[in-house]
């Protein structure tokens, strides 16, 4: 099958927002997109069903390190991939297990080979490197795989956000040779896309971009931000990247954000976003909606018998009401979970699906601060 | 609106197995019925478009205790009522809060006027009579409403059954008595069902029949089994109250049960069941299908790829594997919940419809012993 492509197809006068086509042997996708987070192999809460028929995702996350842990590759391997393992048929992208592993703080050791650490679950040691990183992504059989990096923190001292990038500069060297000498294991094509570091520091960013658009791979991934840092601090990073990195590739912003964070970057250059917000805070009862933000739990929703979001064309927004849902979270219903995560997902892709239209009819910039004053908004 | 009617279709030639329509304001119910517990408003875990797609649940339970704590009575007033609160459009039965309360051990006190009881989730303290729980369940609005019962425990002594049962009895007149005092609030009709009780003793479920029949209600239950019994005592209590109970009138066994139970109960005439266990037992990875029992969390399952009940006329038992929800189960997913809980209640519907086809089609004594012998089988 064929390498990822992607066809930009409108770029906006007024700022740097980008409508494109990614397409990869599980499908198209219309970008800027939104990537639902299926850490495990499953979007918390979700089923596969709603996510296409109600969330109309078109690609989805999954991650490596957990995948690894449970249910292993072997499983993957014999199920055929994670496409035929999870019943999600279209696009898959999945994370290199680098965030996560470097998340486990107390329990990882890193050195040039790779990265020792205990697994969260039961404490077993385990060593992840490029190389076989490379050999679990091929089990687990993404369409898009990131390349093994290091996720300095922030605030970070210079010397070590240098070092680190330059560390995760010689992995992706080995990742890129790893994956060349294996072949593609369930028939189709698997892309990598390198990932920009260099914690917060504008030179160490652009010399990032400059080794990573050397390796002229299909997509290019900006790691490392909204780790912390002020939000003005992380939307000039992301300006400065995106301006380094090639126009015609498309750019995904990990771990990336708010609405209003992706709004903000859609319009510096951003195509792909991911976010495990939507999820977990519909879970805590924090919905994101057309008309603003809700907090379920408060009192006020109590009679509130209108549908959640009368507006999002969402069949599960539009049927349940606001008083029900309240209902559903105070007595520690399950159904809540569910009803709060398609709520909050189908938002995420109504924003970027609206965003493109509006990059495409030419007036982003007016929508964007129109939805953007609507949206902020606490209901 | 009209009262409940029932329509006797067919009585099987070998057993006292019955197949008829319970006719209500909200719609029909083919019978023999399994009716999905909603305690809260809410069958946990599965969306009420999923009970009518993919389970095809023609009435579910919802619970007065539950629903009296939690949203309140003000609400589901203000919402028009239970069917408008959830958006369940199709028929409801509501239990009494009598089981509830009963269940409370330590924290409930029984008196002639009523059940002194504390809250299970914040201590506070109510009362429950015959007639405020008419009152509430006038709010909640539900198709089928219960008597105000004492359910005894397993085992009980003969005089603290008899005098229980006379307790319960006249607690049905006090419950009669307000009902037709008050009028239907959402504009249709609610039915209150009287509760046969008498503990495991012959001769008191034989005279709390003929008082229950007395009333002549449109249809009737039986309470306080399947609470501890051997089983072999159920059916035997079982088939005596069907003996006693009205031929034309819908009978409905509270609380029971397994598979095989609910084969059995059809059997002797029993028209409608619900239980707890399709959602508590799928939730704790226990799943039935057509083939028999299967512990899903098993290692034997995790590289079966096969769907989880192929024969299953259900979406969600098609579509996924074993392998997967046996992969989520592990990883402790909210989606194995939800997966779990269609597949058992998916289950339980298809069996009561196929009950109803053979008994129909002449054939039900044979179709039951062959099917019980499969799907009591472990996998």
């Amino acid at each position: 099958m064929a390498a990822l492509t992607f066809q930009l197809k409108h770029t906006d006068v007024q700022s740097k927002a980008r409508a494109g086509v990614i397409t990869t042997d599980h499908g198209k996708i219309l970008t800027p997109i939104f990537m639902p987070v299926g850490t495990a192999g499953s979007v918390k809460a979700v089923t596969q069903q709603q996510l296409k028929d109600e969330i109309k995702a078109q690609i989805i996350l999954s991650n490596t390190y957990h995948l690894y842990l449970r249910p292993g590759t072997s499983v993957l391997e014999q199920a055929g991939g994670l496409h035929q393992f999870n019943g999600w048929g279209n696009p898959i992208l999945a994370d290199s297990g680098g965030y996560q592993v470097f998340s486990l703080a107390e329990n990882r050791k890193i050195k040039e080979e790779g990265v020792l650490f205990q697994s969260h679950i039961d404490g077993s040691r385990h060593m992840f490197t490029p190389e076989n990183v490379m050999d679990i992504q091929r089990s687990i059989g993404a369409d898009i795989i990131m390349a093994f990096d290091e996720c300095v923190a922030y605030p970070c001292e210079y010397k070590y956000a240098r070092d680190s990038m330059l560390l995760t500069h010689r992995w992706l060297d080995r990742c890129f040779s790893r994956l060349n000498e294996t072949p593609d294991r369930f028939g189709y094509t698997q892309n990598l896309f390198p990932i920009v570091q260099g914690g917060t520091y504008a030179d160490l960013r652009k010399e990032s971009c400059e080794y990573v658009t050397s390796k002229q791979a299909t997509g290019n991934a900006i790691g490392g931000l909204s780790v912390g840092e002020p939000e003005e601090m992380m939307y000039e990073l992301t300006a400065l990247c995106t301006e380094n990195l090639p126009e015609d590739k498309p750019r995904y912003l990990m771990g990336v954000g708010t609405p209003w964070n992706i709004l903000e970057c859609i319009s510096l250059g951003i195509d792909m976003f991911d976010c495990v917000m939507p999820t977990r805070n519909g879970r805590n009862g924090m919905l994101f909606t057309t008309q603003g933000v809700i907090n379920i739990k408060n009192k006020k929703w109590s009679t509130d018998f209108s549908p959640i979001d009368e507006d999002l064309p969402c069949e599960t927004s539009q049927y349940y009401t606001k008083a029900y849902l309240r209902h559903l979270v105070v007595a520690n219903e399950i159904l809540a979970l569910q009803i709060a995560s398609i709520q909050n997902l189908a938002f995420y892709l109504w924003l970027v699906t609206e965003a493109r239209k509006h990059i495409v009819a030419g007036d982003f910039a007016s929508w964007k601060s129109l939805t953007l004053e609507i949206i902020k908004q606490r209901l």
